[in-house]
């Protein structure tokens, strides 16, 4: 997902008779509109998406503390966005730098001559801008995926200086090293749509929240695990069905053009790899369990969906399947693992995102069919992103530990996040009359009365 | 958002070498493709904001009414594209009229020729069906607006009188002034996709049924307001990630072309100011109500969006930002004002698409790069169509009032629309056998005789 | 929907000055491109209908088998897209063959060489990726509609069994027959995108299935119907609308292109037959019931569009409102009917898919614009298609009756299938600490001595 491209990459149907090409490689208007009109499209797509982790992040755990979820994966994605036009976008994707860090200065569009307001600037196969949302789509991605693993204990305020730090500069300085052409890339390190630099990047994150935040209440009392049901399958199923829609825009526009051959082949390797998590996750947690989990089903697609992510441009359909099989079964055993050993991952956040993120990278070693992609050089990339993004999450969390605290008191923590919080609850279902009367003693009026017009005072 | 472009708009990529560009300044064929379909998925994101309107409105209020909420929006997306079909194209784009009020006929497509089926008859861009579609989706966004201010004590029967109305007629006449090439679009007022022609307009509608309806039975007693909370916030944050999304389409298909630059620098702007909507909100709550308010926050989204939306194309990046955080503080305040002045709005509608389209309308005389685009014109036309609309709404709901009357019996309001107007609960989330015992007693006969096989006459 | 169109179909912009178009008739790789981006987004939306599909099922059934039904609509979308890769594609679309049964061998891409990765193999006007990805999509949604017939009350192996078999051996063998080119296309039966080869086929399985289940425990007790409400209109109407959004990829997709006057055209009368459907479900239940009747209302929205399905591309505007409108009226009637006759359908699925199916495969011989649609090829192929798969669908089910049973027992029925077949159940709202004390005694812990740390056992 390098952006600047050649040019023989973006021209789409290559293998038909090339009339009304432009003579010098380059793409012609229409190729350049339907690439734009493809990656905007994306753009949306991958937005979803953090709607997605909202509903699925919210299912997943108590009706306590829905509010305080949905209220971070909201604060997420608008900081998300404004902070990758301040900083992020020219922190990931400096131009010319040295490989390691580069900044090429704040705001967008350094080049974009606003007096003339001349938007079409261009970058290679699409618009700038088209650029920058996509980005600035997929930055946040990163950061929401901690949010479900620190669920239902974190501090909002320290979760959300966290958050607009691990957005704005972790990740992008990180996404530099492989797709804004540093030093990673140049050591041939391959990872096409971020199984390493968006999921498992989220998921060190996530991993090093959880080890200083420490389990729920209640999880693991005398030796023995609770497991703590979410409030909504249906809100978790909603998450992960959109999840699997935005991977279309999430896998296809990281081809970065509209080019036909290229973002089909992805969709199908994506499509198989997700339906094989599925399945092999239905499989597994059957076998295990002796009844097939729904969450555990759902966590399979995410399982293969986060695992084709590194490679769905460049492996076999066969190899799509059996990644997305292994990545399923894997999902299983990984959260009963992180169970075991004590690591409260209320969503199973880690196990989707990082423990799969990694086998993903790895399995572009094995299933690749470009031979330059080697196990050695993903396994560096694994070592790197998880180096500098575990031990900067540790940092950022332990400072906010040692100052504003990172966790809920005891009593906010049992009576939810929402009210502690927010004061806010997220449900009233009762279909009944049950609340004016009480505020207001209206029935009891109604009932000695039930004739009466409405009093003048109440309806102006 | 006018429907005759000159050729040079729709040209996208004009910067790059116009291989295969036709030489008479028209489009060539693969960019009248590419235009055409992006106008089709813009309407679909525009027709998914529907989708969005029903699940915030419904989030916001009771649960016993959420049934007469939903039916109600499902209701306005199928007469306003009915009659959109029937009138209120050709009331809204009469063509050649003299500028107040013009018809060009009933039903679709008189230049359309049924017998040879030639659907690809043309109009500038993309085809006659692609335009009417889009633009029946914008119609019936306008009534849906009314319908979430008037909740929970609107009587169903009359609120759909007012929106088929409405709909297909007021709205429709209003936007011919500026969008069908009426008067406000020769005296130079600029509405790129409608904080002021849809969102305002919808908004003028909702005040003026609020105003004659009166507020909610127990929300203002003995001088104090007594917030009533919604059913559901991961329903209300649904609504606000789809009709943020449903925005790309509906400010990115205002262009009327796939036009690269256009479209994708109106998207930036469009994210931006959401995003900054959002983050002012949240900080404005926090201060004022010393928690951040999840609700008030995915309002301040949909103030961002509303405020950018007159000017999506043309203001600065920077213009954008601001827009957003001003929308955002905005909002709040608002809310408080209108609960100040007894105006009940369960779901701030006023506040968001009312008082938000207005200042976005004149954020175009502030932030424009575009110096034809003055704070006269853009305050003429926010006069214009306040006055015009205002009055006709109140004018209708007023012969309702006399006639049909226009809210439910205090009982009704007490035990709730849905039984009342559609006898049909919303929810039913215990998850127990309970109905089913109650109903049929199978559970006493299940238990004296558990293994008995059902009975032949149950089981046909 | 056939997969191989001549080139003068799948050139947009027929009407406009041909610049750029290739010399020998076939397309250009700009629009080769538009075709393969629309038709990659209608795959999109097609698979965010099974997200419809079980969020409305679900929603329409009680509360305690909700886990099973998303758990259903889970596997059948990843079993549908795995059998469709592995056999459905080959037997659906088998080339040359007899016309009543052909295989073109195991697996994807016979014709696509792995080792050399050239993903862009086109076939026609997109590649063969797209295609394979749009028909997969496609193909899971027949199975998915019988779900929705038996819920409540089948045993979740042998639904998963019959539901494997059906969408990748029946569903596909049947599909041949027209849209791989076989007899009944031959025969001059028309079908444009599956009111019958994907609707009446999942109907006429769901009628099989409910026949032989019989009806759920109490719905029918001593001559009398006890109506079951569903556990969450919300859930429904967000169901149907995203079907509806959905139906823009199943028909528009269905012209195989993006040429803009057919997909457009399409989406045209696509959504005014769904509007109409609406509005005379409306006006129907509020006559026969007196109240408006919200799921009557939803119903009618997709019977209008399974009915214009078979001729959106076909009929006139005239025709596909009365399409819709006779739709919005029969599925009332008709539910009213299998409730009468004891055909207990929890979601109206019959109604929907199976009647409303029929009805628009006839509607195409009543309302094509073209004369060699004739109501005689309509009929045999109404007649062929429900043959073939009642019959295959009675033998599987009856099979599995035989072997492993098909229905639970009477005590998980009234317990719920989420706790019978999952352990799981879907919702658990309440908002306050219950469920902590009652595990752990935290509180009560907590009542005690509020202000002590947390124990260090569970904060590792």
């Amino acid at each position: 997902m390098k952006r600047i491209l050649p040019a023989l990459v973006v021209a789409g149907g290559l293998l038909l008779p090339a009339v009304g090409m432009a003579e010098d490689g380059g793409v012609t208007p229409g190729q350049f509109t339907a690439n734009n009109v493809w990656m905007m499209l994306c753009a949306g797509l991958v937005f979803i998406m953090h709607l997605g982790f909202a509903t699925l992040e919210s299912g997943l755990t108590r009706a306590k503390n829905t509010t305080n979820i949905l209220f971070k994966n909201t604060f997420i994605i608008s900081i998300g966005i404004l902070t990758y036009a301040l900083v992020g976008f020219n922190l990931m994707y400096p131009g010319d730098f040295n490989g390691i860090f580069g900044f090429a200065g704040f705001g967008l569009a350094a080049g974009y001559d606003a007096a003339a307001n001349t938007p079409a600037y261009a970058d290679g196969g699409y618009t700038y801008w088209t650029d920058f949302l996509f980005q600035a789509m997929f930055a946040a991605t990163a950061a929401t995926i901690v949010s479900g693993a620190v669920a239902e204990r974190i501090k909002l305020s320290s979760f959300m200086i966290f958050a607009t730090i691990f957005v704005a500069v972790v990740y992008t300085i990180a996404g530099s090293w492989k797709w804004g052409g540093g030093w990673l890339d140049a050591a041939g390190f391959y990872d096409f749509a971020g199984s390493t630099l968006v999921h498992s990047v989220g998921g060190w994150g996530a991993l090093a929240g959880v080890l200083l935040l420490g389990p729920r209440l209640g999880k693991y009392v005398n030796g023995k695990m609770n497991p703590i049901p979410g409030s909504s399958l249906p809100a978790a199923t909603i998450g992960v069905f959109l999840l699997w829609l935005g991977w279309f825009g999430f896998n296809g526009g990281s081809v970065l053009s509209a080019d036909p051959g290229a973002t089909s082949f992805t969709l199908v390797t994506t499509c198989l790899a997700a339906a094989a998590g599925c399945v092999a996750a239905m499989a597994t947690s059957w076998f295990r369990f002796s009844k097939p989990d729904l969450s555990m089903s759902l966590n399979g697609i995410l399982a293969g969906l986060v695992g084709i992510t590194a490679g769905a441009d460049t492996v076999t359909i066969t190899g799509a399947v059996i990644i997305g099989l292994a990545a399923g079964v894997l999902v299983v055993f990984s959260v009963m693992f992180f169970d075991r050993v004590k690591i409260d991952d209320p969503v199973g956040a880690i196990s989707v995102h990082l423990v799969c993120g990694i086998w993903g990278t790895l399995a572009v070693g094995i299933f690749s069919t470009n031979p330059e992609h080697t196990l050695g050089a993903q396994a560096l990339g694994i070592a790197a992103y998880g180096g500098f993004t575990f031990v900067s999450a540790l940092a950022i969390f332990f400072v906010l530990k040692m100052t504003l605290g990172i966790r809920v008191s005891e009593e906010e923590e049992l009576e939810g996040l929402d009210l502690g919080e927010h004061g806010q609850h997220a449900y009233d279902l009762a279909t009944g009359p049950g609340w004016l009367e009480q505020q207001t003693g209206a029935t009891a009026r109604v009932a000695r009365a039930p004739h009466t017009t409405l009093a003048t005072s109440e309806n102006a």
